[in-house]
């Protein structure tokens, strides 16, 4: 573990004392988001110390013109990046003339942050001396309203201490922001104009190149000791990118003056007029009243935690884990929206161009299905139907044809967002997740619409890649798919990855079933689909030829398939026998001594064995993780959640209990020395997948729920509740006993090991 | 062919008629260099059409920042770029108050350049009425002199055709110069000082991080009618980078004036005052005169003619061919200085950054060892021994250890300059050619001294590195060489790449063969290495254990060795059977179309068998190269000649004359559309090899030269010369048969075709 100074605790993120070296992390922490915007735990209040500035609006990006070593054909020229957006949140503040800035005060105590999960509200408390002498207490609480989601609440309270003050708020929004990896340290931010009126400020500008126009707005009230003051600013700063206004209170020691600022963002993708919209959030967010929309805010966070919560009992570090996983979960998307996607880094940072990896489809699909309404997930794959026509460019330009789709490594807008050849170009395993996504999604929801009316479109483009992807070998006398990075992206280039060729087979057979499905149970979709894609019988033979012929690596000896052509000729020395000295190897080691050493990044073979679990036997599981699971070092935040359920699935508690921790607190314990740069959402995902389809032992099996609960002997109890096809089931795990509660829907069937837990 | 508008002559490169669209081009066809500074053909007068500008200073280079994607651990952060020099060699023209620029004439005609290689004298002319109705004739001459290799002469005439004219002349030099290839639109230069007095003037400028400083000089004299009128400029402008004489001469129609601008570098590698170094080298030229120094130049290259000028009869364009080539290789290193190498581009252009690839122990000793003394051979092997602590530095951040070295893929000054993993830390195979070249220079010079005195310590290195790479396959049973990407860079991160292995083993075993004869003959040497290097019988044994163990990838069905483990796995479509449409496949593929194609770039398995030649028997490389070369696109300007010379050995003439024209005329007709760049230095080599060791048939076998010659249908006859161990052996070779005569050492064993040429 790197950092312990996050206080345990059941529903907070708490931070005591004030640290400058860890400002960077804790900005991070308490990030706060309302799936629409987001933004790291920045002050209000001017910091001259090291810290990490960053707003977000989700759907917002920019094209930055890629930046490589030695261009290769099929580069994209140009690459979305999340957009540092402009600042809605700052105030400065200054008493008797002086600066407030925690960098540079004679003192500062009993700093503490409070990011309370249950409420969706960040809190910040100090004492401070400033240079002047001049003793203050502040507190500060923020949050993203739910329920309006262009709207954010500050209410920034000084208390004097030992003296009469003229106390100064400038409050202000500035679009002159930047990106931190910028690649050619342009802006992104064109300003276009700066407005006020009374206490109300508007600063539009747009994207370059994208064209967004986004007004970030502010509106602002003094209160004494509670009671509004009514009065305007004294006087408005204005550049052509930024509007600062100055209110003026005197205090008597002892008094409290607070500012309540109102702000956020109205954008271009749901507003013709910007401004009138920021207007309009305005009016509507004071109509409420600040005090309403606090109460709202709580509500509305406990309505999300009435569906989604995972109660731990008697391990209080695994209930703060679990919990801060799906607070930020929901904090980044809420899926209201097709057009948004979960981003890995969500509003916590600038890492990764793009939003959307397989990460979406591979590890939070089934949190967002499970604990949400089914819309939700279908959302989440229509983004990927309304990036087919991209999908489709994007395989083109690399030498695909006849409507085959490679869906992105990283993406936006449906464009490649990356460029490393070994990545971008090989790493053609994600196709395979997102057609998996779509009979997940089936199975789970028994919502079959889904694939004639989109999904089968998807599937078509996705298998006729695989099919031309794949290439003949005549010395197999098999297909095979040279030339691709698996999972485990410490190894490139490579063949035969056994992952990539069996989800790629499975792609096709699958695919190829829907064909045949729709054609005989949705026949005039079947008739639209077919007169678009052309599709015809010879092709789909051909297709299927590839499937029914395609190559696994097994290797006799061990009895397992073999994660590449070349697995055997590496040195097979174990993590446990590697020099801790070496780790993290990508840390340490130069890209070839990976590439050529046996270590795993993270599930590899054993992601196809989280994928098609129903396709092996459990003994034929146990052979392989034993067989891999030596050689993984787990150095992506991915990694341990699959290994987590399959260790529980084996019965192994005491290592699916580890993987568990490491994954649920990898951020708050900063295991990667990276929370600086953000928060790693999407393994978030994997986390609750290890408590519900790990201990909790959830599976679909011809539409009925399973469960096979098992409990870490460190726990006293848990409990989950999964939304399964309109029934709410809750399951409460002891170490005596499991109990089920099922309301709602009463069709489903429910079994808990294997007895029915029928309410009909 | 892409291009042909250089006029055929067996001694001269030829353009005639002004093409704007031609002038970057011929800026690079017509380049000159004597080995210490070069320069492409820029006009000398103002030029405002497209064009590439540069000039360069052997062994002057800038550590430019890394530009990647995406860092990798053991990426150089600093990379060494050839350095665009300041410019001595411009001349700003005015006449009747109008600028001379070619780009903005009424009409321009009888334009000519000629590059006369017999000379080393660059020649260009033309008539041109100028906007303001003008009209004038230009000659001008230019040459880098071989003799003072710090001066170069322009002679540049005008004459007005039909008015009196005023004739202003401004020769300037300047330090304000940029590299195109700059990674952040840096300036490598930092101007020091600006002098000047009387016709002399001084721009002293030194490189940003590496701190050459070098003295760009130029004197100027003006003639009229031929005589010199003494005159000093009538002005100077002068910026803290650049400094301008002005010269105004008024003429009557007819008369003819004439600049005489002797300019140049000193550099501080080789002065501890360049400025009066400068002083000195003007004074030196100035006492010789333009004259002498003319003829001087025409007498130096006349020697070198002597020696290394290959005839062909009855075939103008493979004449020319072969002369640029020779001609182009001589300009770019003569071999007098140890710090030097042969640059991909020479001084021709930026492309590449740093200098020395393995192009030079692979294609270029040869060439040097057999056309000059052997010094010269010797100061290339020198560099890389002056280069081995920062080979075995190298090799530390890759993780290897106790002094194994990895020498970098290009460089400047021993520190890598490249940054794509597959090629910086995989393309490894360079350092076996490393070795080669020691083993290849005793072998045809005789001289084992080199082993001991430099040599045996580099090979140590090697073999160490290739000990430490190598890993054991459990799996083989044998020792196999992971990640490597081959000769062939179109297959990246495959596993036993033949070659690789191939060399890797030849390295360990002629090592641990010279540590014991250096042991048996050379005690005291033997002593002081192995106190040096540390190297235990343990170590050696355990090397030799890799190198007598190693795995070469076989097979049994087609009889060869595989270039690498997958390759039988690709789909084996022959070039022939590809699509024109596809071709270049590096300009109309994505990269991992063409790493899982079968289709080679150069020479891979074939190049093993052009270095050990004498370990296959024919039949065997017969087979290997009726497998390999049809799959072999050639796209690496280094391929052709190594396939060439086997064709011969296979007594396939036509296909060896094909491949020799490709490689001979690669720039002049511009193969590759790139030639604007700058040219194929190296590979020029290549060209002279095939010849040499292709149609002549020379091997050097146990101290005996032997000649196999054949003869291309195509040809009356051809002749080369050969510099063996102080006998200059001259072969003749007629469709009707060979002469060859010996001069000098007559101890020399000559054979043809089997038949002793002894002359003692």
């Amino acid at each position: 573990m790197n950092q312990d100074y996050i206080q345990p605790d059941n529903w907070s993120i708490i931070e005591e004392g004030f640290d400058a070296e860890r400002v960077k992390s804790s900005e991070s922490l308490f990030s706060i988001g309302n799936g629409a915007m987001g933004q790291r735990a920045n002050f209000e209040e001017h910091y001259s110390g090291k810290t990490f500035q960053g707003s977000y609006i989700a759907g917002i990006y920019y094209p930055d013109k890629t930046k490589v070593g030695w261009w290769k054909n099929g580069y994209p020229e140009y690459f979305a990046k999340v957009l540092n957006a402009p600042n809605w949140i700052g105030i400065d503040i200054e008493i008797n003339g002086e600066n407030l800035d925690l960098a540079k005060c004679q003192s500062v105590s009993n700093f503490r942050r409070e990011l309370n999960m249950k409420e969706g509200i960040y809190y910040r408390s100090f004492n401070a001396t400033l240079a002047n002498g001049t003793e203050i207490a502040v507190k500060v609480q923020r949050f993203l309203s739910l329920d309006l989601d262009e709207v954010g609440v500050i209410n920034y309270e000084i208390t004097t201490l030992n003296s009469d003050a003229k106390i100064v708020f400038k409050p202000y929004v500035d679009a002159g922001v930047h990106n931190e990896d910028a690649n050619w340290e342009e802006k992104f931010w064109e300003p276009i104009s700066v407005k006020h009126s009374g206490n109300e400020a508007f600063v539009t500008a747009r994207t370059f190149k994208t064209h967004f126009t986004a007004t970030t707005f502010m509106q602002n009230s003094i209160l004494l000791e509670g009671s509004n003051l009514s009065v305007a600013p004294v006087s408005v700063e204005e550049t052509k990118e930024k509007i600062q206004f100055c209110y003026q209170v005197a205090v008597t020691k002892g008094q409290t003056t607070t500012i309540q600022k109102i702000g956020g963002y109205t954008i271009s993708m749901n507003h013709e007029n910007t401004i009138i919209g920021a207007k309009n959030s305005i009016a509507t967010a004071l109509e409420i009243g600040v005090k309403q929309l606090t109460k709202n805010q709580k509500e509305a966070w406990a309505k999300i935690w009435e569906m989604s919560d995972i109660t731990i009992d008697g391990d209080v570090k695994a209930q703060q884990g679990i919990r801060f996983n799906i607070f930020q979960l929901n904090q980044t998307y809420l899926g209201k929206d097709s057009r948004l996607n979960i981003g890995p880094k969500g509003f916590t940072g600038e890492k990764y161009g793009g939003s959307t990896y397989w990460d979406t489809e591979a590890y939070c699909i089934p949190f967002y299905m499970a604990t949400k309404d089914q819309q939700v997930a279908r959302n989440l794959l229509a983004y990927r139907y309304n990036q087919l026509d991209k999908a489709i460019e994007n395989a083109e330009k690399l030498g695909f044809k006849n409507g085959a789709a490679l869906y992105p490594m990283v993406t936006m807008n449906g464009e490649e967002c990356h460029n490393e050849w070994e990545i971008t170009f090989e790493e053609i395993h994600r196709n395979g997740a997102i057609a998996f996504a779509i009979y997940n999604y089936y199975r789970f929801t028994g919502d079959y619409s889904y694939i004639p009316e989109k999904g089968l479109e998807v599937l078509i483009g996705i298998a006729r890649f695989w099919h031309q992807r794949s290439t003949f070998s005549t010395y197999r006398n098999q297909y095979v798919i040279l030339g691709v990075t698996g999972p485990n992206e410490y190894e490139n280039n490579v063949n035969n990855n056994w992952y990539t060729n069996y989800i790629a087979k499975w792609c096709i057979d699958y695919t190829v079933e829907q064909i045949n499905k729709i054609e005989n149970e949705y026949p005039s979709d079947y008739t639209r689909i077919m007169n678009k894609v052309k599709l015809s019988q010879v092709e789909i033979s051909e297709m299927k030829k590839v499937a029914d012929n395609m190559y696994f690596p097994y290797s006799e000896e061990h009895g397992v398939y073999l994660q590449q052509d070349g697995f055997l000729d590496k040195e097979l020395i174990t993590v446990a026998d590697l020099d801790k000295s070496q780790r993290p190897i990508n840390q340490k080691w130069s890209w070839d001594r990976i590439l050529r050493s046996p270590y795993i990044k993270q599930a590899d073979t054993l992601q196809g064995f989280y994928f098609f679990e129903d396709h092996f036997t459990k003994e034929q599981l146990e052979k392989h993780f034993d067989f891999y699971e030596p050689f993984t070092v787990h150095e992506s935040s991915l990694s341990p959640c699959v290994h987590s359920i399959q260790a529980a699935v084996l019965g192994r508690m005491e290592q699916a209990y580890t993987f568990y921790l490491r994954t649920s607190r990898l951020d708050l314990d900063d295991y990667n020395k990276e929370v600086e740069e953000g928060l790693h959402i999407t393994s978030m995902a994997g986390t609750w997948m290890s408590i519900v389809e790990g201990f909790g032992g959830m599976r679909v099996r011809n539409n009925q729920l399973h469960f096979e609960p098992k409990i870490p002997a460190q726990w006293k109890g848990y409990s989950f509740k999964v939304n399964f096809r309109n029934a709410i089931i809750k399951v409460e795990v002891k170490q005596e006993g499991t109990n089920v509660s099922i309301e709602g829907n009463s069709d489903v069937d429910v079994f808990v090991n294997g007895e029915s837990q029928l309410i009909k």
